[in-house]
């Protein structure tokens, strides 16, 4: 039945993308940054603004509050066929280095890459806000020509994917009988290129660690104490600058137990794809990957843990010279964890590794962001190929099944308090810029992804 | 004739104390931080309230431009007798972090110290506008007391020593007929103990670097690009992490080349000196000396050459976590030099280690703060033996001759440049936390330090 009336829907969402646009730019002036509390007004009125959007589809909708920024819940209850739960999120990442945007973050306009792509430009047009916006304009659109959805759909959307989920995993957990469902739906991954869909079927796990590391009760003067007085920015460039050897490997003990080399077939279907140091860093200015050697560029971006230094300051660091001996100097540090390693021994491996080179009348504390294990998602299933179907119909191009190097801790999460498995699909580019300067999402991307979705609602409704 | 009137003198400065109080605080009250252009017009404030303050003694006295934060220049000119330059400078250093400060900074207060000491608390305190008022003060009284100064006195008082004082000297070349004087005083050193008074008789020397290291050509999200992507923290830990071996010396390739061991007579001496981690770590919480293995303590902070880096930032350093590979990432690196070092070669040495060290694919830029040799004066002369004695009478010590850590590079400016040497005398403590918040000048220091300048201008009128 739903494939019948599935060219009146793409139709309709051709003629009203105009529409879709200004829906999605009407979310993405809101800055519901979660990170800084600063931004927690805009958070909860993020939420609201969603809420009110998803109920304007038809759907019952409400305002979840959490032990952080609250959820958005919006349910459909037909019975008697498929039921997904939807799941995205409508915090985004901090805008800094602010100079470095071309315009104001939170205010969205269509801008004309480089190539002549055209591009919504804002914070939060990939990551996640455009990605969420596809599928509910691609319920909209079913509502609006065919009065129904094709199948049932839990709206399940959080405002703190950005800072670890702390408070949205608690809640889905606490509400457990809520949200009872087939599978779910996560709307946060990307393309294969362009013109390829994808469905990601591994990710990589994801430890957030922050260290500080304190010398002297008060910062000093280098002139009087420079000699005598260790200077903890010292301490942790020589701990920090430790973490690689000169083969690229994480040096810290125990950090490879576990992970597995990748399947010999694997590798050689690997070496056929065209992922090389050109198609992939030349467009942001590099040319020498900087993972293990002996390792094929695409494992190093998908299948080997990772080490990254993601801030660091400590001391004077405004304009001119000041002769400082900082008190404490510190790190944010994360880890793309694979199959095989446990975050929580990463962690404590990671801090021993730390706390044995701390000179003895130094201290150093640690603070902790995530902790998330890598996903392996098992889709030999029947919703994966209907799903890969749809795609390659609305694409013109057969869909990659891939792995990523990004983290959705949340599909962990949702296997363990729902007994869910996870269908990743999503429409983000590698020059999408997401958590950086610029952020950006093709116009196709948006329009082909909400055509997307349209299909494969078709798709899972006729999945028994 | 100075020394029969001197008594009434020191009398009239003890009399006249809280008046010398209130003057200095109007002084600590204008927030002449040169290092930020945001206080140009603070500068430029504090330069035009000294100038008023010294023309009040009866000394013709205007503001002078430069090239930067403009120079203070007064001028007596009896003739006939010893003809000094009085050095100071009116600006001070960052007040960051501002946390930490218990009072605001530019709001000075006399609070009681833990021990019982009073104390003048505000930035510049000490450094150096509680040193200049001590001489300014001084020539105030002697003025008053008798209507006119022991000896002629050119007051020189600069705006940007805490920079680098680069506007500073080619100011003094271009002007230098109007500074001709017999030598020079400076007023910007400490004392050996709160009851030891001291006079600096070596500086070590300062090379003040930054550095920038640039990988891609923008901000990456770390789940996509970690692992292949260089990041210019790594880049940045690893090489400074690498600055000392495991016996605490500088690995630059040439650093130490001609930098002569301390004689073994002087070595003998020092060995007797209470100068222990318990009495200098120990009240900033440290307990390890960090220098060079194998060196006394007073060797590494007077006569050996160091590197500290005085600040580091890249990536995200807001508060929460953020998955970025940075773009860029950036430090401060400063060396105390000492005999026998060119502060070129250093820097050169410094740049070629650095840049040895970039992968391929990353670049990295230098800017640079300043560079100065180290000092060692030459002080077999009259007015220092006849300071000495003024110091001694005063504090009822023995005048300690000391080497100081700290740089000074206006000295070896007014050598270049004038042909003078300097004579320092101060009355800083170790624990007056200057540079960092809660900067302190004990009230003791400040009352002494005029009635030791008195002395001082008493006992140099007597030299031949």
């Amino acid at each position: 039945m739903a494939n019948a009336q599935l060219q009146s829907v793409l139709d309709h969402i051709d003629k009203d993308f105009d529409n879709s646009l200004e829906r999605l730019f009407s979310l993405l002036r809101i800055k519901s940054i979660s990170a800084d509390p600063a931004y927690a007004g805009d958070c909860r009125a993020a939420a609201e603004h969603l809420a009110r959007d998803i109920a304007s589809i038809g759907v019952a909708t409400e305002v979840r509050p959490t032990a952080g920024h609250p959820a958005v819940v919006g349910k459909t209850s037909a019975g008697g066929r498929p039921h997904v739960i939807f799941y995205g999120h409508y915090d985004v990442q901090p805008v800094d280095p602010l100079d470095l945007w071309h315009r104001p973050p939170f205010e969205p306009v269509v801008a004309d890459h480089a190539d002549g792509r055209k591009i919504i430009v804002a914070r939060g047009a990939e990551d996640d806000k455009g990605q969420v916006m596809t599928f509910v304009e691609a319920c909209r659109a079913w509502k609006k020509v065919t009065g129904s959805l094709p199948i049932d759909v839990t709206f399940l959307i959080e405002g703190e994917e950005e800072v670890g989920s702390k408070n949205f995993v608690p809640f889905v957990e606490a509400n457990k009988d809520e949200f009872k469902a087939d599978y779910v739906l996560v709307c946060d991954t990307g393309m294969w290129d362009p013109e390829t869909p994808a469905i990601t079927t591994a990710l990589r796990g994801l430890l957030y660690e922050e260290v500080k590391i304190t010398a002297a009760s008060r910062d000093l003067h280098s002139g009087v104490f420079g000699g005598t007085a260790m200077n903890p920015i010292r301490v942790l460039t020589r701990v920090l600058g430790g973490l690689f050897d000169d083969d690229n490997r994480i040096t810290i003990p125990g950090f490879y137990d576990g992970v597995k080399d990748t399947p010999p077939e694997i590798l050689e279907q690997w070496k056929k794809l065209e992922f090389t140091p050109d198609s992939f860093l030349k467009p942001v200015g590099l040319s020498i990957p900087a993972g293990e050697k002996g390792r094929l560029m695409v494992e190093q971006a998908s299948t080997r843990p990772t080490c990254d230094v993601n801030g660091i300051w400590g001391g004077y660091i405004g304009e001119g010279s000041k002769t400082v001996i900082p008190s404490h100097a510190s790190a944010k540090v994360s880890f793309r964890l694979v199959q095989g390693q446990d975050p929580q021994k990463i962690r404590l491996a990671f801090r021993d590794y730390v706390t044995a080179r701390i000179p003895g009348d130094c201290k150093v504390e640690f603070g902790d962001h995530s902790a998330a294990p890598a996903v392996a998602l098992d889709w030999n299933m029947k919703p994966l190929a209907a799903a890969r179907k749809a795609l390659t119909e609305e694409w013109g191009k057969e869909t990659v099944l891939m792995g990523s190097g990004a983290s959705i801790p949340i599909v962990a999460d949702f296997k363990r308090t729902l007994g869910l498995d996870s269908l990743l699909v999503g429409f983000g580019l590698d020059d999408d810029n997401i958590h950086s300067p610029n952020e950006k999402y093709d116009l196709r991307s948006f329009q082909k992804g909400i055509r997307s979705w349209a299909r494969i609602l078709a798709a899972l409704a006729e999945v028994k």
